[in-house]
């Protein structure tokens, strides 16, 4: 699937950090702001953190790499049949933002020809930056970070959003493999994949994710030595279900989609 | 409850800040360590962290404050008929410490006569540390903070750690409860209450806790002008229940009470 003549090259690598530094500084001050204050306005400090960073990250894309495409959570697509396509996501994990808790990202994804190759989840609280590119491994803050090498399913730690996003169907076959593992947490979004390449997580099943959720984030699992495929056990691609399970080990994976796939 | 004479002392204040100091220096080379292998045996890097910050608070307590009590998580009690009494649980949030998290947190609590009027809940991995001392305010790293303004269930913020740690009675309320808030977020054990002293969860409510659990984030909601009881409505003490209710304002927590108290 990603031929070996498809290098994401280190001038993207350095762009993609770039996108990263100009979202993180337009995010900081909104994180924690008016809080205490019940803001009905469409001016609330997560809305306009979200779309304050993503028009930077565009103008970015658009003075310095005028011919790659942009697909953007908060402002839409343009130029999306360009061969290279940024995938932006600028605050990923909203409550975890309205809350306080330093577990929201900024999810940069690179796409080519529809294929997520390059993905960055950003924690510009925290200071935490996962880059990972398909074929040149993952790092977390320039430091090389790896799944786990958890194979037993009764020892693999489980994590999902939240039980509320499953349908039906999907909720009573996570919730029975569950029971199989250690144990599950909830919360976390495009953090919990991040987890997953530093091997905190050894398992994140979800249901309903968009393009913006997972194109940052398959790159970060993959480049970190896991797996991430839909629940039919097919690559994630632009035009992907959005039904994603990512695992560190084969075996995990295998367990998962055993279950996920009869969905 | 709290009568004006026992006002907690600077030197005590000093003091809560030192032991947390000491555990955040024990815990925090064992953060991430270890987390991509299946470690099962009894020195894992989560127990050897609590182990040894519990053991270097006890001896700090022993060395500079003798007649104090101590009551810690993993090495029991001493002294516990003493006036002032130390409640020590050094990770609180097992799992969010195995996943890699920075929400797990230290709770350093100040009993006197068996009422909580001192808390500590620090963060040593995001450096946040809030004091709370009932009569004198709440801060989070030396900064005034405050409990939000919302008073319409409709607009709260609802946490728990997991509607898995209540009795099915409990459970079934507590659903009945957050069905009028604005949302729920799951996770965050002790994270969740010092996050009600900044505004950015309206009402927390949680059940089976231990006095480890409630002793410290007491004085934290309440110094930051939060209500937090157990779902009688009665003050948290020594002997407390375990179930509690910590709120912003009380038309949230008389929301909360109103179902909870039924249970």
């Amino acid at each position: 699937m990603w031929s070996d003549f498809v290098l994401v090259s280190p001038e993207q690598i350095a762009f993609a950090k770039k996108l990263a530094d100009a979202s993180a500084a337009v995010i900081r001050p909104y994180y924690r702001s008016g809080l205490t204050i019940d803001d009905k306005s469409d001016a609330s400090p997560v809305t306009q953190a979200d779309r304050e960073a993503e028009l930077a990250m565009r103008a970015l894309i658009n003075a310095e790499r005028p011919q790659d495409g942009i697909i953007g959570e908060e402002f839409g697509a343009e130029r999306d049949d360009a061969d290279w396509v940024w995938v932006l996501d600028p605050v990923d994990g909203t409550k975890a933002f309205i809350t306080g808790r330093p577990l929201f990202v900024t999810l940069i994804g690179l796409l080519y020809r529809g294929v997520p190759v390059l993905g960055v989840v950003n924690q510009p609280i925290a200071n935490e930056r996962w880059i990972g590119v398909v074929g040149q491994g993952c790092t977390l803050n320039d430091q090389a970070v790896t799944v786990s090498q958890i194979t037993e399913l009764s020892r693999a730690r489980i994590g999902t959003t939240g039980p509320q996003y499953f349908a039906p169907a999907s909720r009573e076959a996570f919730m029975q493999f569950q029971q199989g593992g250690r144990f599950t947490v909830y919360g976390g979004d495009g953090y919990q994949y991040a987890l997953v390449a530093t091997g905190g997580l050894d398992v994140v099943i979800e249901e309903g994710l968009k393009l913006h959720d997972f194109a940052a984030v398959a790159p970060v699992v993959i480049a970190a030595g896991g797996i991430m495929t839909d629940w039919q056990g097919e690559p994630l691609t632009r035009t992907s279900s959005g039904r994603v399970i990512a695992a560190a080990t084969p075996e995990v994976y295998q367990a998962a989609l055993n279950i996920m796939s009869k969905v």
